[in-house]
């Protein structure tokens, strides 16, 4: 089977000069941010936002090279997604992700709200000047929901009468919200038309949703080493996602741990004995699969491609993550 | 001469309605947010920005009340400025703005990125979904001028080599900037011709150069009670203003004084007095005359009206301030 490299070949070329942009459009001219900049462009992360946009581009636009604001368009994706990241380490209080100190604790919290504010700000310029009022409504909405998410998410911390439909909101607009926007607005600018768009954001949704869900999964089943932080930490800051809400409904008692926030000796150890034992994790991964074929399903009707089939590999390939931990 | 509450009289009422909406939209459904909220609108202040919005739509609408988008423009300009103050005072360490405690100071810096973002986030909304690409590009580019003028400003501490130049720049992104684009954006939602555009931008700028130049003259000449924050706060924290800047060229000591961040006994003491009995305070206010000087003739064209009366008192109202402390 392919490697996450390999899928994402066809735009190699293309993620290079996005991320020479992204370096000269926030460092430039600021000395504060240019090392916040280098920090958060070099550190890793596969680019999976600005791929799938720039990858849809040369789909629907029968392998011509991704025009220019399609480029910006993938540019933009990125810097919304990276501003949320600083300000949700920063909220969250998390020192490391991927193997990498975060903005906040290698530098400091103002300089982590400053060069969030200063990557949404150039996000919403850049956006405004697509000179499109659709994309920009679609990401706007993306901006809200990921505001909205951040809020919920800390309203429902330890909190163990959340449900399924909760979790599946909170992760649509924490991750899926921006995938789904932005494959959708890629359809746009290519003035397809409304069923072709419709089936790009579920495209775009699912595969979000995947990667939510893999992720979750992975919180409990790698190790700290394979994550670049910390495992388990979610369930340990009360933050419960899909394992742990399926656990929820196996052990009588767990809710009374999470309640009191694991305060009692071993309240953490049994909750994850209670987690990595039951059926949650197989029941999480049946939903992730589910959202596999969904995914693929709304890619038919694209013309037959080298990108086509790099993009229908995407959810497996993400899916994949979890048989590696 | 009036008062600001008689100048203001004309949108009184919609200021009300703007009000309660404000609270509505950020605190619904929202424990979180709502005490934030709660706290920020209710928090005084004059509500200048949406006044200025409301104001101007009256005079150019020929005293029909502002429809539902210019209403929905002045809730933006508040939300703009509210998120920007939420941050900046995180990011300034200040502890009081107006005799009350921030939202940081107050709750927590967890909470204060999270308003923040939550406003932005809901501004970029509502504004995208105004329907009108011009006002969008407008209000992105106050955006971005907020994000930048807080880097740069942020970049310029203690620096005694600025000059009057960088702190006109840095005045209006952070202040001028978001009056001068707001104004603009009622004259397009009202389909005004290019030339009236630009007047009313020219009138919001200036407006808002007086209201920071002014600002920057009180925080050397008004008391703690007066100022509701400590007097001379600019200086003690390296943010050079216009009165600072004059002094500069008048005091041999005072740039290193500057430059030694204030470390030696009396060095602030000095500097306050070198600011405080040199021209430096009189020069600033001879800048604020020309602005309300340059300000009302922008407005000559308006036909006259209860709220053009009340637009034209506004620069001198804003000036008064000088010299009532």
């Amino acid at each position: 089977m392919v490697s996450v490299a390999q899928v994402l070949q066809p735009v190699e070329a293309d993620l290079e000069v996005l991320l020479g942009n992204l370096r000269n459009l926030i460092g430039a001219g600021h000395p504060l941010l240019q090392a916040a900049a280098e920090h958060l462009f070099q550190a890793g992360g596969k680019k999976l936002r600005p791929a799938l946009v720039l990858m849809l581009a040369r789909a629907v636009g029968g392998g011509q090279p991704p025009d220019q604001r399609q480029r910006r368009l993938a540019e933009i994706t990125e810097m919304i997604h990276t501003a949320s990241l600083v300000h949700d380490d920063l909220v969250d209080e998390a020192s490391i992700r991927r193997g990498v100190a975060t903005v906040h604790s290698l530098f400091n919290p103002r300089m982590a709200v400053l060069a969030g504010d200063f990557l949404f700000a150039q996000a919403s310029w850049h956006l405004a000047n697509l000179d499109n009022l659709k994309v920009v409504q679609l990401l706007s909405q993306v901006i809200m929901d990921l505001a909205e998410g951040e809020v919920r998410q800390g309203l429902n911390r330890y909190d163990s009468r959340q449900t399924m439909e909760d979790y599946l909101e909170k992760s649509y607009r924490k991750t899926a919200s921006l995938m789904a926007n932005s494959a959708q607005a890629v359809g746009v600018l290519a003035a397809l038309p409304e069923h072709q768009l419709d089936s790009l954001y579920r495209f775009g949704r699912q595969l979000g949703m995947i990667f939510q869900v893999v992720d979750d999964c992975l919180d409990f089943t790698a190790s700290d080493q394979q994550l670049g932080k910390p495992a388990a930490s979610d369930l340990r800051a009360g933050y419960l996602t899909a394992p742990a809400i399926f656990a929820l409904e196996e052990d009588p008692h767990l809710a009374e741990r999470v309640e009191r926030q694991f305060t009692e000796p071993g309240d953490l150890e049994a909750a994850l004995t209670a987690v990595r034992q039951g059926s949650g994790l197989e029941r999480t991964r049946a939903l992730a699969y589910s959202f596999c074929q969904d995914a693929k399903a709304a890619l038919a009707w694209l013309p037959a491609s080298e990108e086509k089939a790099a993009l229908l590999d995407l959810p497996d390939v993400v899916l994949r993550r979890l048989n590696e931990c």
